[in-house]
């Protein structure tokens, strides 16, 4: 057996998400299609965590165990000739036995996109929420700048999830603005379920005036999902980036060639 | 009788271009059957010209008359509830009854663009032409530059179609590029059936090597579709502005508010 792991894009709007569901198609699904047909085996695909429908990666990370002697690189590309093309396996490598793509990951980075403006441009409609209320910068900002360091992340996790640790630690919490994109990137050692889309509906009611400033600090120093905004949409949400002490997916996706 | 005339922004992808068609569904089908259901009269509506199947517009403009007496500026947001979210009209206005979209249009831009790098990007698959060979971006550009001026382009024109005078003047003819992203910026006075496509094809052929740089010159000069380049695909063309004597697209998307 040899351990093979890669990076992993996709367009999240025609899936029911990364993971194997009854009611619709998904990534891991379609992953493990293409791996039957090349390999022969059946193989089953871990990514370094799920991703809701409608949520996109710029650059997910799986690992898959095969018997299959091809070339590990040959992977990426005998993949994409198989996938639709909404989903592209930009990277395939052979790792370490030991190497899990869930377990080993030490940083993740996600951005929430927002398209401000009288109507939702058709470009932008899948990858951006569209606001069409006034959203005042200064407000996500200094909300989300609460955000970092190590908190108790409970009340920023869907009610009916049970996980026995719920502390991270963010090491960057950032909106920015480019005409009218918003952007908001987050960086930690890890997310609960759906904590980047309630952290983002929390800093929407802010921006909006609905909730006060004060309303972010409660949401983190009180373990009650109450206390914490709606949770924003999915379709704004791409995973950017995992990290690994080996292995960066924003390294292998800049080297030339 | 009042004219409305209205900007139009439309994802191409899963029409069979603007004009109605026995074989699937246009922008112009979608549009007049949402003026339909708002004012119950058998509304045409013209555009500045037809797209093809899988061409994009971010500003296209169009006029239609109705009796209807609803306030001009609400037709966009009455029609926007009725289409599907890869159309949107981003404005409507009244005008002079003696306008015509397409006969007094004196300007227009497209822009064409192009990924390149090793695998197709998942979020730009639907607007980008994926380029996996190299691409010289000097030849790319010198060869843009000999389109600008006035020229007979019927050697860039379908060649099953028929048109009396094929002498356009181009004013912007440039590559640019950002990243693995390249883009080719055409305005002119008017462009020909498939025109900016057999450009591109053209310049795809010479950037690749394929084509001596000497082609494009003989193209131009040549009324003859033989000696251009293939027809690139309709995907990556997006038609970007088109301008009036008393209307100007990009003036009015710029404006606050």
């Amino acid at each position: 057996m040899r351990r093979i792991r890669c990076i992993i894009q996709y367009l999240g709007t025609n899936y029911v998400g990364w993971q194997i569901q009854p009611n619709g198609h998904s990534i891991q699904e379609a992953l493990e299609a293409a791996l039957k047909r090349i390999t022969n085996e059946d193989v089953r695909i871990h990514g370094s965590g799920r991703t809701d429908s409608g949520v996109h990666a710029r650059a997910q990370v799986a690992h898959f165990d095969v018997e299959a002697k091809m070339p590990a690189d040959k992977f990426a590309i005998a993949m994409n000739m198989l996938l639709p093309s909404d989903i592209r396996v930009l990277h395939s490598e052979e790792t370490d036995i030991d190497f899990h793509s869930r377990f080993n990951a030490k940083r993740k980075h996600y951005q929430y996109n927002i398209q401000t403006g009288k109507h939702a441009d058709v470009f932008l409609k899948d990858t951006c929420l569209h606001v069409h209320r006034p959203l005042d910068f200064d407000s996500l900002q200094r909300a989300a700048s609460l955000c970092t360091g190590e908190h108790d992340f409970r009340g920023f996790m869907s009610a009916n999830t049970s996980v026995d640790n719920t502390v991270r630690t963010i090491f960057r919490s950032q909106w920015s603005r480019k005409g009218n994109l918003l952007s908001y990137d987050v960086e930690g050692n890890g997310f609960l379920y759906n904590m980047v889309r309630i952290l983002v509906g929390t800093m929407l009611d802010i921006g909006s005036g609905r909730l006060p400033i004060e309303a972010m600090q409660a949401a983190l120093e009180t373990p009650d999902r109450a206390f914490a905004g709606a949770t924003a949409p999915a379709h704004g949400l791409t995973l950017m980036r995992v990290c690994y002490p080996d292995f960066d997916t924003e390294v292998i996706l800049n080297e030339p060639g």
